[in-house]
């Protein structure tokens, strides 16, 4: 029996698709960069801390290194008299002991010298000469940084599957770590098919389009931290898909976009069972419902819509958590949530999972999403109109006007009009 | 007087400093990239549609494209019969006008042929040869994408200074834009200074720290758009600082961290005066006091604190405003904002505007803010371990406990536990 012939009138549901996905898909291996080439990447192993931070007790001001119960009774009518016994700088270290009642002076970022435990600052002493007059009582401890108040050696400090932003950053420099290890980035092959499609920079003939699937895909495989490789343009034939599915060469995953549905000409679901064997066609949600995957040899086989709004939804439901698996990451969409009201009605059916873009405004009683009206999902442009997308589950008939909803943000939205804490201009 | 001689005893408002920033930062030239090299860049020009999209009215349905008014009355028990002329599939055109009562066989995506305007699904129709027998009415339009449904000619479809995110990219290359005209990315040149600070991969003597500034302001800034060039580490002194500013070339911006406080050897702002100018030293925040801005020709050079977690919050509040500006976007920080609930009481001091790290975590009753607690701005472990800032205004002494707060994400949290809608594993 064709594929085809199966036709969409059994949805799996999201839920289940990624139950019979994602269980199959392995991690990619790991690889070394060198920190300043890190960014943007997902750490392969754990990080834990080989030593503690800081390195040893460190001055938190200039001013004179003591001993804290020494300076006990100190006050601007009743000094108490240290005598300095030398100095150390940043970067360097002081030998020896220090003794009671006895200073050294010190700038912030020196190791503490042995003996002392409280550094006087400089504008509570008198210098005269080698001694000083202190003028405050400092208890241990005072203007002090201890050895391990960031973090303790044999700390867990960062996990496996963490992207490296620039607090990562930080920390592996601060840890000494030139080299890292991260997940290697996995290769994904993009098709996409249709006789009308044609690459950006190219006339348009009648009735003809541009290619929007392989250049949209391909930058949200970027920002999901893979690589993509885009193979060009493929008529919606049998045989041409066929040929070009095969000659596909050193990618992990690949992505087909067009010729998905159930009509005459969407050959892929075909050409992938022909090939290997299709897994799941069809699913219940709106954009996205002709999606599926499969796999060819040991390649899993992403099966994407046409039309690019349900190309990048298929790619956010089913694509993005394999790709994050595939770099030790958790499933779920990254995108940072914000909660809002809903400002109409939206109806949805049970069973399918809606994913409904929206753009969020600031009113007087907090945050609204506003669907962005459209007529389907060949509209380009209601992904740069909208600011997020809201996910209508599988367990309810839609979201009611002024419901209060989760909103995914796909971008940053500037709300400090708002709350006005922001800098201003 | 020297510049240190004047001391923190004035402290700017942050709002200040960046009123006497802003208005002299001139904005990056442009250059072109390719549309597959676009991601992360910013517009340098506003993209307006050349053609509508779709570029005609198009099938949305396989089946039969006919005059919708011909098919009125037609049902089940009632047949209305077309006469088949032709064929048009995506990608082609059909030549010549559709009478009355004509229909063209068409897939999804191909131009509607003249005379037609709406589609009727395959389901409804029954085939006897070169006529077809149409069981169910379809008023005009319906089943067909409108020519400019998703935009129009002449409509602006993103603006100048918008940064290129992969909903970006599908409409770019919706409009055949192959060739993208961006902002250069500003070259900023980064200078540690410190003579305890180590490159990390190599061996820590005693007293000595790894440099983390110039890692995590390198990271910062490609997240912002620009291009960071790391220039090594330099002693504190005055020589060596002035001899490594004044060698610096090609940079459209200059960040110098460490030895810009008011200690012995904080040198930095009394070099820039000598080559140049200071305009801001002291800003009224914390952490992150002891920054500031000059130039030295028409080069910014942002003075920014030795201690990582100030040095990142001097870039978030002085340097990024900057950047972005350079790139034609607005100066506020980009990050996500989410409200939750102040988990302990935090104080301020009135006239000062607080950075404080908090840990965003789910409850019961919604989102509580956990300030991490730290010792001070040497803590870089306090980054990893938060999710955001809470900004303090200066007019305000401090947040209750319990009351509701912004938090700014610096880093996506996984909010799902809470709402349960995303992808289940």
């Amino acid at each position: 029996m064709h594929v085809r012939d199966r036709g969409f009138y059994r949805l799996t549901p999201l839920k289940d698709a990624l139950k019979r996905l994602l269980p199959g898909i392995k991690p990619a291996e790991s690889e070394v960069v060198h920190l300043e080439q890190a960014l943007g990447r997902v750490l392969a192993g754990d990080v834990v801390a080989e030593r503690d931070s800081p390195p040893f007790d460190r001055a938190a001001m200039d001013g004179f290194a003591v001993k804290g119960e020494n300076t006990f009774g100190a006050a601007e009518g009743n000094p108490i008299y240290f005598r300095v016994v030398g100095e150390v700088l940043t970067g360097g270290s002081f030998d020896g002991e220090v003794g009671e009642f006895e200073a050294v002076r010190i700038t912030t970022g020196a190791p503490m010298p042995p003996g002392t435990n409280a550094v006087v600052m400089l504008e509570h002493v008198n210098e005269l000469g080698d001694e000083i007059e202190v003028l405050k009582a400092v208890p241990p401890g005072k203007n002090v940084s201890l050895r391990g108040e960031d973090y303790r050696r044999g700390e867990l400090l960062l996990r496996r599957g963490r992207m490296i932003q620039p607090q990562e950053v930080a920390i592996l420099a601060s840890l000494g770590i030139r080299k890292v290890e991260v997940f290697r980035k996995p290769r994904v092959g993009i098709i996409s098919t249709g006789d009308e499609v044609v690459e950006p920079g190219e006339e348009l003939g009648a009735g003809q389009v541009y290619d929007v699937n392989s250049f949209a895909l391909a930058a949200l495989c970027s920002a999901t931290g893979a690589e993509p490789v885009r193979m060009g343009i493929v008529r919606d034939d049998y045989e041409e898909i066929r040929r070009a599915i095969k000659e596909t060469r050193n990618v992990d995953v690949l992505l087909i976009s067009g010729a998905t549905s159930v009509g005459k000409r969407d050959v892929v679901p075909e050409v992938v069972e022909e090939l290997g064997r299709v897994v799941v066609h069809g699913i219940a949600m709106r954009p996205g419902e002709p999606s599926g995957f499969g796999y060819v040899g040991d390649v899993p086989v992403f099966m994407l819509p046409g039309y690019p709004v349900a190309s990048i939804v298929g790619f956010e439901a089913l694509v993005r958590p394999a790709l994050q698996v595939m770099l030790g990451m958790p499933p779920e969409m990254p995108y940072p949530a914000v909660r809002a009201k809903m400002s109409r009605k939206i109806a949805s059916k049970l069973g399918r999972r809606d994913f409904v873009r929206v753009r969020v405004r600031a009113t007087d009683t907090g945050l609204e999403a506003v669907p962005i009206r459209t007529s389907g999902s060949g509209i380009v442009s209601s992904l740069v109109r909208g600011d997020g997308l809201v996910i209508v589950p599988e367990n309810t008939e839609g979201v009611e006007r002024g419901e209060t909803v989760e909103v995914r943000l796909f971008r940053p939205v500037e709300l400090f009009s708002l709350f006005n804490t922001g800098p201003e201009k």
